[in-house]
């Protein structure tokens, strides 16, 4: 990460510049150790490895560029958000900073202790101006998944200009009428903030884009079936977070070349971890950058993670919005009817994700679940009771973490984890 | 407690006799110290003594008997439940056990342990087969409030006949627009139930009914507005908690009894507490029976609570339904609006509660205020900062305490609580 390079424009964003520095310099080592440590990398990667050490540089001066040509910036923290209007508005749609400790003290002035790392971690790392991200945004767009974030969010707001779109708690028709009802809300708020409208064509085409980003990751999951195992867990991890920052299009397209890389790689029999190593999936609360801990404490207990039933993951990238529509509603209707279809613990019920979890770890060929759980994520923590019994049912071996972003417990969690994987093999 | 009368109830309702025994009796000690143990009581309270000692009893004996005819019992946690729907059907609406320690290992396999008292009390009670309430539901009407309610009902339903209204997060138009069809699906559910239509002029004599029980507990806290104040807070919370119990009439009649003795006593000066006992205003969570233990620490500390800002108290009680309707469907609509109004830590934004909280305490006239937390209670919890900030900007000192339903804290509470106290006057 060229540093200096930046300072000027990180100044300009206000950012705390040595605090920052200070940030950038861990975030740089624990990228190295859990990363670039790995063996057997495909070149592909290298593209991941080359945004992520300019996700605070070269992607923020691109922000800038597109804000200085007139583009607005949005912000957002859920995959209930639909990325289609805001590119069919010629917006930037991105993912803020959530996924390390930081600036968790001022946080707890406007949280209660007894929130998620995640939600503590975006106010923290608004209050201690450390991400460029958000420091961008001409808009950031909350959401009512959960207590949690629904309430962080009315405190948020004090600090960043905020939007809120409420997601439903049920499947009913009045509780899709209500999302369809805050879909052309946000809009038009989109419309008025950019002063440009939503045009079917420019709708049709943003579809397009953000479908193919998601047919990129399906393709990756396919992939990951193989044994043995074609690529860790720990970078398609990283590859979901990317695809939160980075351009949709050239992001595809990087995704697709590396995808061929693997299938090469699948043809000769190759992998990253032995024939024999246990075979996991993450399942539960989505892990944001930096949050890399379980992943690494699982492979580098000798198992490889061929899935994450996450919205970092799977969640995300499952379903496509029907592209058959032809007129503004019919899109409108298709992209509602598409976000409906997320399983998020916010729903009640919300039995599919138990059958989505015990497919996918069919598919998968796993040989145990690993339930990941942020420590007060009240929803994943109530669903996880439900998804071990389901596994269990179905003869699939599982257990469940509960931790937050401290590195305090991470010898706890690699002797959890190795008694787990010594139970699956 | 006359507990051989019913022994035969009990067992028809399935309820674990020994432990059940050993409940009325841990409880009937504690209303004892509690509650009898004051001085200088009104008449009118013994209504309210004999009504607990049979809550479980004569009360129970009435449910039974009203299902022998042929009507159906509907159990809830929520003041969001209409009881005016289930008047017009001829049904009889009551609450549930949920404010003591009970079925706790066997809860926390159904919900994550770090769920909040309440919740887990009202599935322990269920599992461990102590509430008579429970077991004499037709239907249990749950709603999505929070996290853990909304999910915790999943789990319940597995033993329970649940049924469960989505109450929006936000109050746009579209959101009103979901909690009336909710409203109108209850309404089928019920009629479907039942047998019975609701006919305008059920509901309106429905609404009536719930309105005079609204009316009754409004004079009474304005009375508590007198100083010294004329009935302490132990004895309103009662109050309040036994209005989820009783039948509304009988009940509406003995308060407003109880009202003109206090008027009796205001009128010659006297109070439950010295004119210049601290005057303390309780916010937060609600307190179901038999949660009486922070009053009780507040009280016997030299304090009176002359107000209870939660859904048990004038969160249920504050706004009334418009009578002025003369169709149904103008009858649905104003009954929609009513229970709209109700600032439930729920919605997003949710400014009206701060404006009624600090309104409240003024009218009081309280020498401060105590906020009352549930642990892992998160909505309240986050708003507790807020109430804070604004009650510290008008000039009102207030506290904060996070509890749940143990006694291991009580002297902890109460050293927090005297210490307030002494800033306060």
């Amino acid at each position: 990460m060229t540093q200096e390079a930046y300072r000027e424009m990180w100044e300009n964003l206000n950012l705390d510049i040595a605090a920052h520095d200070g940030l950038l310099g861990v975030l740089g080592k624990f990228y190295g150790d859990i990363y670039m440590s790995q063996k057997g990398r495909l070149q592909g990667m290298e593209y991941l490895d080359f945004v992520l050490s300019e996700v605070h540089g070269l992607r923020i001066k691109e922000l800038q560029d597109a804000k200085a040509q007139g583009r607005k910036i949005i912000g957002t923290f859920c995959v209930f958000v639909p990325e289609e209007l805001a590119l069919a508005v010629d917006a930037v749609q991105v993912g803020l900073c959530a996924g390390a400790d930081a600036g968790k003290e001022a946080a707890e002035t406007l949280v209660p202790r007894n929130t998620c790392a995640l939600i503590k971690s975006f106010i923290g790392f608004k209050l201690a101006r450390l991400c460029p991200y958000t420091e961008s945004c001409d808009l950031i767009v909350g959401e009512t998944t959960c207590d949690g974030k629904k309430k962080a969010y009315e405190a948020f707001a004090e600090h960043a200009p905020m939007y809120v779109m409420e997601v439903p708690q049920t499947k009913t028709e009045s509780a899709r009428a209500l999302w369809k009802a805050e879909v052309l809300r946000y809009m038009a708020r989109l419309e008025e903030l950019t002063g440009r409208k939503v045009t079917a064509e420019k709708l049709a085409e943003a579809i397009k884009t953000v479908n193919a980003r998601r047919r990129a990751l399906q393709r990756l999951n396919r992939l990951r079936a193989a044994v043995p195992a074609p690529i860790s867990g720990r970078d398609v991890l990283l590859i979901n977070q990317v695809s939160f920052y980075d351009d949709p299009i050239r992001f595809t397209a990087s995704i697709n070349t590396l995808c061929d890389q693997l299938e090469e790689r699948i043809k000769a029999g190759d992998g990253v971890a032995p024939k024999d190593a246990p075979r996991v999936m993450l399942s539960g609360c989505p892990m944001a950058v930096p949050n890399w801990k379980l992943p690494y404490v699982i492979e580098s207990s000798g198992a490889v993670i061929v899935g994450e039933e996450s919205c970092i993951g799977t969640r995300n990238t499952r379903d496509l919005t029907d592209e058959s529509g032809q007129t503004l509603e019919e899109m409108i209707d298709a992209l509602c009817e598409r976000y409906m279809k997320i399983d998020c613990a916010c729903f009640t019920p919300n039995a599919e994700r138990l059958d989505n979890v015990e497919t996918m770890a069919k598919d998968l060929k796993v040989d145990g679940v690993i339930q990941y759980a942020l420590m007060f994520c009240q929803p994943y923590a109530h669903e996880g009771i439900k998804v071990e019994k389901r596994l269990t049912a179905g003869g699939v071996p599982s257990m469940s973490l509960e931790t937050d972003y401290s590195m305090e417990d991470i010898e706890q969690l690699k002797t959890r984890v190795e008694a787990f994987l010594e139970t699956v093999k």
